[in-house]
């Protein structure tokens, strides 16, 4: 795409300062920004950054003042950071724009399945008997939906993601390349002998509107009722979701994040990446779980921060670390006492 | 399904109390049962729910009496647990005789390719040539199944799974969506000056019957000889087997646990979640890990159960765990008997 | 493939001690190895195996001596580890040298996609517009390529790998099945009202030469410029690659270690599995990190090995490990001297 700086400010609601008939095609970061493109300056310890770059335009405050006089066309806003969200999008809708609307001869669309108005199929994507897609959605190349499977409207399916029989996704949802809803639960029974017998899985997965699902995460069907993710939530890549799982409103979660059968997570709490949940918990509203911590408990008081395995509050949690390190140093001095006690 | 309490209660060796002529539609959970569906009650703790359940119909031991009156018609069997497990399996074997048997027109099956009586092949599977599928296996649409491999019967492998060349699949197994068997191991050697040369791997994997494998779980081929999974072996999601592991029969792993190479783990172990082996580790039967326990040396003793990377004794763990959260108090105890001395 | 003793010592450079004309059919671990098969003795430790083994041949070096007279046929060299690897690179390539080279009738290539010589294009794979492939590359089946990929020469790409638009991978490179490259990154902006808007990821994934990605690993996009994998570097399975992270050359990586956005990992550094890095860091050059360990805070020091969540020197991190399961005995001690010193 190729704008003018005056454009590309009526755009996003900016003022220009310097030439606006400069030629804009494409954002950058300020450290990469080459000539032609776009760049910000939100964080005051890149500015140094300003005044080398070799970009044609920069996205600043109302307020900033250059140090010395610079040579790219200046775009004012508001806040920076949220127009630099705008100006990206502007760059995908361009993008999205050329993507063609319609069946591919190379998909296998049951004849009971329904699709809604300008819904796009991609190649080799299999759209089970009795599966409904919403108007507007775009599932690509190499999607499985199964069978009953209830699509909303507007949502993005990336390839390879698979959508097993009976789950329900909302509208507006994002399901990136490679994830599985709705496969079993991991369900078995011991028979007293060592072995195990499966627990049927005849549950689903439901799927709320606007929650965004990254690659290769996995999010199982429940034994019987649903495991529920509510509206808003952003999952990362490479998740874990058990059975009957419900994960509130709102909550984000890293990569490798881990949440065992049963267990309810409350409304917007952020769980830091490699984080594990036992099953059968529940965890209060606004819970803030560090990187790698665990959680074998109720966490019964919203937003609480915490850190460690097993988890405990997040400031004991930075002590305690700081005093494991220096445990050779405790027991020096614990032996120390002891002989001059006994001297 | 629609089923009479009586013809149910006949399915799973119950007896009726109450109307055996309510057409009961599904099982649910006693917290979200309406009418029409059948729940339990196993748990004491939650026999309250069954006073204001909406359910048709109620599993409960022979035992049971309910403290007031109650509307629903009782099924009283002598194990709940285990007739709720029947009672589902009920629901899925009438879904799954939904099930067309035949290969899709969609799929390629290499001509020389050999398939059993009753196999399925879904839409854009491929089966390579030489491969071999036991009677009654289904093999679910965008599979791949690679050259001279061998799956036996009644099997199920959902959309996505990969099983590549030579590696060898049992009886009555599962393998959930996106699991890859038989990706190369991890084996590279410096060169002397930085660089990574790789090792071909050339052996295969070779899972034995009843193994179910969860969605996205990767399991290496040996670089010579076979990684091995014994029978009865149940995977969780995003686990990862290195190349030349052994899991000894019916051991269980819980999601993204992981195996580093040439590790042999023991029959009957019990592994939670976020557990990491290291590699050339020996794991004696019937061990027990804690999930996000870190294990790097052998496990000699059968039967331990162990928590905390690195992993120890699990009730010496927990008292470990308490105390490192008392770490600043322990702290503050040692400067003031040093103080009392200095004194 | 059948060879003799004698025609194999030819290609790995070998001296033949006992029968030259026997007859090698592959390669086996000295444990497990048949009559037919050639094995190898590197490790002292295995020595015992060689005066039982049924292996038509053994690897050994040229000053090894045997105990007692033994009846397989002995191929002496210098390196046995090196010598393996070519050993095993022989039968594989006697594999890979059936493999036809042609695009498949089953696969889509958009007009506009430029294949170079002897590219082969599985069934099932989609090569969207604008990709291009280098010579000699093999993509198997049920791959997406998505639009203005350009993927190098002589790579091979497994089954259900997914590069989606706009990445860029080198030549020699191996992509195992169900990786995903170019998921959009992780990036959310707060509304203030609890919600999150998605921030567009228009950037892409640059993957330099000879890089081998294992299975299920997902390396996101770049917000804006490109999440950078340098020349050599090898990642083993259900990785997590954040967007923006940059990783040196020839660093290896094992299974289910996760790099959050934005951190630059050195070159030479070898991840432990499991390991978790936090955002935002920098990893110096030859940093050395035990399994599991978490990084939070930036490495500045080259070549430090280092353990623990979060983590801190290996040595010291060994020491307060074995520490921290006497915290109990640490507490009994210090309940005992404050005892004597209110006597």
């Amino acid at each position: 795409m190729q704008i003018s700086a005056a454009a590309l400010a009526q755009l996003i609601d900016a003022t220009v300062e310097g030439d606006p008939e400069v030629i804009i095609t494409g954002p950058a970061r300020i450290e990469e920004a080459a000539a032609g493109q776009i760049t910000f300056l939100a964080n005051p310890a890149y500015e140094h950054h300003l005044y080398q770059t070799q970009a044609t335009a920069v996205l600043v405050s109302r307020e900033f003042k250059p140090k010395t006089a610079i040579s790219p066309t200046l775009l004012r806003v508001d806040n920076v950071y949220e127009t630099v969200s705008e100006l990206l999008q502007v760059y995908q809708r361009d993008r999205v724009s050329q993507t063609p609307r319609q069946v591919s001869q190379h998909a296998c669309v049951a004849d009971s399945a329904s699709l809604g108005e300008e819904v796009r199929i991609g190649k080799f994507t299999v759209v089970s008997e009795g599966a409904t897609i919403g108007a507007g959605t775009v599932v690509q190349d190499q999607v499985f939906i199964g069978p009953n499977v209830r699509i909303g409207s507007n949502c993005l399916i990336y390839p390879g993601a698979r959508v097993l029989r009976d789950c329900v996704i909302g509208n507006d949802c994002v399901l990136h390349a490679n994830v599985v809803i709705g496969a079993d639960g991991f369900g078995f029974l011991p028979d007293g002998e060592g072995n195990y017998r499966k627990v049927p899985q005849v549950g689903n997965v439901v799927i709320e509107d606007d929650v965004e699902i990254g690659s290769n995460t996995t999010i199982d069907r429940a034994t019987m009722g649903a495991t529920l993710i509510r509206r808003g939530v952003k999952l990362d890549n490479l998740i874990q979701i058990g059975h009957n799982v419900e994960v509130g409103a709102n909550t984000v979660m890293a990569a490798q994040a881990g949440v065992a059968g049963s267990t309810k997570i409350g409304a917007n709490c952020r769980i830091g990446g490699q984080v594990g949940f036992a099953g059968h918990l529940t965890i209060a509203d606004g819970t803030n779980l560090q990187a790698q911590a665990g959680v074998a408990r109720h966490i019964r008081e919203p937003n609480q921060a915490l850190g460690g395995s097993p988890a405990f509050g997040y400031r004991d949690w930075i002590k305690s670390s700081i005093l494991h390190t220096r445990l050779p140093e405790l027991y020096k001095r614990i032996a120390r006492l002891e002989k001059r006690l006994e001297e």
